[in-house]
This record gives C-alpha cells, structure tokens and sequence, in this order.
C-alpha cells in the first residue's frame, strides 16, 4: 500500500489534510478515490492507516482507521557519512542506506574526493537526494525520513563529532592488518536510542592525517571484515551489521 | 597491486606462466614490465605474490616472492540464489555480492519473474556474469573465484537443495511477521567449511506455493529485520550478516 511522509508531527484529529506533491501523487498518479486506503508517515514517527474520505481540487481529507503496529527503525540513529565519491554513488548508497535503516546520511569534501560542489550545486543536488531518500523510505515502509546533509568543508564533520555516542570510521588499513572485533564490541555498547556515526572514505581512501585527526577527536578506526569493500559497498555493510546486531541477535 | 586469477592449481615451481587474458591486461593494458610485482591466484585458493622475470609475445614469466598471509574467504561457503530480477539487477547483485564474500551466485526463474531466458542468451549472459565476478574478485582482493549459474528451470535449484547444510528463504512475509531470530539462529549453528544456499525472490516477491515447496525440501524462511529490502539489496544484507556473525563476532 502507498506510504505518504506528511511534514507535520502526529496528532488525533478526524481528518488530515493532504495537498501540494503528495495531493497531486494520490489523485493524479495513483488516480485513488474516496474509501481507497493508505498509510500516513508524520514526522514524528507515527504512521496511520488512513482512508480517503474526500477529495477537492486542493486536497485529500483521510480519515484514520488504525495505527501500524512494529517498529520499522533501527533501535539506534546511525548516520553515514561519505566521502564525497564519483558518479553517482552517493545517490546510490542514501537509497539502499535508507532501505537498509539509515538516519541520516552526510556528503563531504575528503581528501579524495574528486568532486568538489559549490553551494549552488549542493544545493540542487541536496534536494535530488532528498528525493531519493524519500522514494527509498516508502518502498521499504520506513517510519521516519533520512536526513541528507551535504557538507562544505570537512571540519564541519569533525566539529560534530562531539553529538555522537560513539564515532566510527571505516579504514581499509585497518582491515587489511585484520582488525575486525572493533566493529562489534562498539555495536554492542550500543543501547535504544542511541546515536552513531559511521564514516566512509571515498573511492581512494582516507589519507593517514585525516585518519589522524578523526581519532584525535574521538573517532575510532575499525576494518569491515577482509575483503576490500568499495566506497558505495561499505556504508551497506555496517548498516546490515548494525541491523544483525540490534534487531536480530535477540 | 594487481591480482590475476590462474585457471590451475597451485604446485610448486621455479616460475609460472601466464598467457592469453591475463597475459593481455599485464603487458597491453597494465604495461608491466620484469621485476614489477603483482599476485596470482589459484584454483585452489593459494595466493602467491610474484615478480615478473620474463614477457615474450606469448606468455609472462612470473617467480614467486611469497604467499600472501591471511584467509579473505567467508569461512562457510554461501551460495546466493536469486529469482531472476529486471534490468541489470543480477549484475548489480553479484558484483557487490562477490566484494562481500559470495561463493557462488546462481540465477532462476522463479514464478514472478519477468526475463525468461533460453539456452543461447543463458550461455552469454554467464560469460558477462563471470566477467562482473572476476572483476570483483580481483578488485575485492578474494582468493576464489565465485561460480555462477544460470538455470533453465526452478526445479533444479530444489534438487540441488540436499547438497547444502542449510537452505534460507528469504521471504518479506516472514520479515512483515517479525520473524527475525531464524537467520541468526541458523548462522550460529554453521560450522568452517560448511555450505549455506540462501534464495531470494524476484521484484515480485515469492509465491505462496513457491515457499511450500520449497519448505517441503527442506527450506526455512526467514526474515531480513523489519523493513522491506529491494530484490538487489536483500541479498547483500544477508552476505554482511554472515560475514559479521561469523567474522566480527570473534
């Protein structure tokens, strides 16, 4: 069934008002009618299943007939953060990092990287990626909708080091010289609610100094198992990880 | 470095030649010339890095400077099963599938799928499918080379259900009912060596009937967590969850 993310926090009413994109995706692409049924996806988590009780040249009136039960988001916020690689694998890594959980997910200028967008770029493609998120995050019945942040410089990376519980950074030396426990003992450490952030390097890797200073501001280096994972690869690794981890290790 | 896939078994020798393929990336497209290093990779799984002692215009004369250390192979042998998806999914599944450890990936026609293949486009479509493989199991830095399939018929990947300790469905039905303990339970229980098939469904999903029958030969289906994955993202979950439960969880 058709999932809607409605920008506006849950709260009772008799009916909620759809217009704008949604409006014009359920009446004109979908082509619903009064009784046709879909969920609502509001900002604060809540999904309803809803059904059409009118519809006017401006909107959709839905009326609530239940709350979806289970939980469809990973029990911790981890965000990705990529080192800006070529082409077009950032679209490719936020749609199957929000298919596989992702709560938010951050471009940056690595060392690297080859691309370098300017605001008005990053701007445009921020809201193409915003796009992408939101497509993946109803396909796969999500509860809440990524955040896509596309970054200037890459200390501003850094200086928000300090809002996370725990910082890791996936390094391909480190898998190499085979370390691969630092990954789970994190995970573990984890508890509901809590926040990480995982970071990527582009397709040539971090260079050692950034490694440098990502540690020196409390990141902690750790391998992805022993193959060489690529730059688009690697986010969806963790991610399967986090989700092994915290929602199928009961 | 370069690694090059040898189609022998490794024994012993004062050199090893090279010819054909790997003869043309080395000398045409790498441009190596003697006592430049690179690895061979054998049939068997040995890895040996080498330098180049001779080129002549058929073959390249390679001596072995030592093997290289450490096991890139998940230490149980999955085999990824998947009902043929749209498009250059198949493609897409197993080069990403082969960098995160896939022993062999074969392709069928399950009842949802939409390509149906003969004979002649089977035997062309595997050539490119071992191309994507090679490529990314050279690229992955792998020690085997996974096998690829492409079956006539649904049937014979039943047969084959009897030549593996486990056989996983993976079935969006089970992960919309919370099942969410069975693959973990599985892969707790596989042993080194072992061998695991786990089949995937099409965009269409699986057929009710489909799983009966593949449950009557000794299927168990299980969910991959609570949200719903892509045809091409399912299996890469499973693959990270192997690789994490039996190489992180030291």
């Amino acid at each position: 069934m058709q999932r809607y993310f409605i920008k506006e926090t849950y709260e009772a009413k008799s009916e909620y008002s759809v217009a704008g994109e949604n409006y014009h995706h359920i009446v004109r692409v979908m082509r619903m009618k009064p009784e046709d049924q879909l969920f609502l996806v509001f900002d604060n988590g809540v999904v309803i299943l809803g059904e059409i009780s009118s519809i006017d040249e401006q909107e959709v009136l839905i009326r609530e007939l239940s709350k979806e039960d289970g939980d469809k988001e990973l029990p911790v916020n981890v965000t990705i953060a990529c080192g800006l690689p070529k082409g077009d694998k950032l679209e490719w890594i936020i749609q199957k990092g929000t298919e596989l959980g992702g709560h938010g997910f951050i471009g940056f200028p690595a060392k690297n990287s080859i691309v370098k967008w300017d605001h008005k770029k990053r701007g445009n493609k921020v809201k193409r990626l915003e796009k992408i998120a939101q497509e993946a995050a109803e396909q796969s019945h999500r509860q809440l909708m990524p955040e896509v942040r596309l970054l200037e410089k890459e200390q501003e990376l850094i200086d928000s080091f300090s809002t996370y519980e725990k910082v890791l950074i996936a390094y391909e030396e480190s898998a190499k010289q085979g370390e691969q426990s630092l990954l789970a003992e994190t995970l573990k450490t984890l508890k509901p609610g809590g926040n990480l952030l995982i970071i990527f390097g582009p397709e040539g890797g971090f260079a050692p100094e950034e490694i440098d200073v990502f540690k020196e501001n409390g990141g902690v280096s750790c391998g992805l198992g022993p193959r060489i994972l690529r730059a688009e690869t690697a986010p969806l690794y963790a991610l399967s990880a986090v989700s092994y981890q915290l929602e199928m290790l009961l």
